[in-house]
């Protein structure tokens, strides 16, 4: 826009390019920054500056981390044995939210794919397998999204842990809690049915 | 959420301040910052840093600037004689947007209210009045809010300029272009009618 000073532009312009802000609302939100310059906006970029410096991937797992070791793979409260593999640190996340797994991650990043050339290195599963062998892991549940792409990923992974002995399991497939069987799609339907459990 | 680092948990925190962003869309905001450290992450902080450090109230007219006095105020181009009172600086970027206005601005940071104590001083309403005569203005645009305060704050400014020779405008009220009569409210279609041309 004419006559708003290029920097506040720019700021506008990065803002936009986050997932959940438009142009639109980028505006409004540095808008809401300008406003509290003080109090809001220079936190904020400290806050920022001092995440893009310090962040980097944990070396054993894949989860984010600020030094090398991540804090769930540097925990001894966290059970050894068992590693649950998810695509990404947002799943990760998730898993922590819900607050059951109380074993080590492993973060693949991504889901195998020969149109974009991910393939095995890419996701870490040569490591993976490593960690299972040395780690003495007995169980890997494999938490990748019910997607072609995540189950696909999920396969290639269990086919390649056979003969290291651990067990490979993965996450239920049902009706989520609180869900309205009329708004579930019938894959979902299906799969709640055939894996029904006495009542 | 235990084990993430406590930097990333700020930086989400404050995130979830901005409007149109909440702690599950911040989180997500982050997640994607943290993909793209070096390509978006550290741009972002800096732009932001920039601007905290930058920006400031323009001494003339209240439009956010880098300097003491606004681009638009400081732009030859603009013409003098006019002056645009808004609200906010999001309502002279809205204005700008239209780009038919090309004359110079007053952004009063508010509208009067008894209860939250913003008096006319709190919104440069005396600053508004020596520009009037100083800058030898001919007409002041009333650009406020079709709200309550907003149309209170109106008509004390106009009742203020009595007496200076500037004429008082406002801007009309009506139909939206593209707006669909069946999903106007009566009010608009009230003040649409009373206002309305010959064809």
């Amino acid at each position: 826009m004419a006559d708003t000073p290029r920097e506040i532009e720019a700021l506008i312009e990065i803002l936009a390019r986050l997932p959940g802000l438009g142009p639109r609302s980028a505006r409004r939100a540095v808008l809401h920054l300008l406003r509290r310059r003080g109090a809001l906006m220079a936190p904020l970029a400290q806050a920022m500056q001092i995440v893009a410096e310090t962040a980097r991937d944990c070396l054993t797992c894949g989860n984010i981390a600020t030094s090398d070791t991540c804090a769930i793979c540097a925990s001894p409260q966290r059970a050894t044995g068992e590693i649950c593999v998810v695509e990404d640190v947002a799943d990760l996340w998730a898993m922590e939210r819900a607050g059951v797994f109380r074993g080590r991650y492993h973060v693949l990043g991504g889901t195998l794919s020969a149109l974009d050339a991910v393939g095995p290195e890419d996701l870490g599963i040569p490591r993976l397998l490593s960690r299972v062998r040395d780690e003495g892991i007995k169980e890997v549940i494999l938490a990748l999204n019910a997607t072609v792409e995540g189950q696909t990923t999920a396969h290639y992974i269990a086919d390649a842990l056979r003969g290291t002995g651990a067990a490979v399991t993965t996450l239920a497939q049902g009706v989520p809690i609180g869900g309205e069987l009329d708004y579930l799609d019938d894959g979902t339907i299906s799969a709640a049915l055939r894996s029904r459990r006495s009542f």
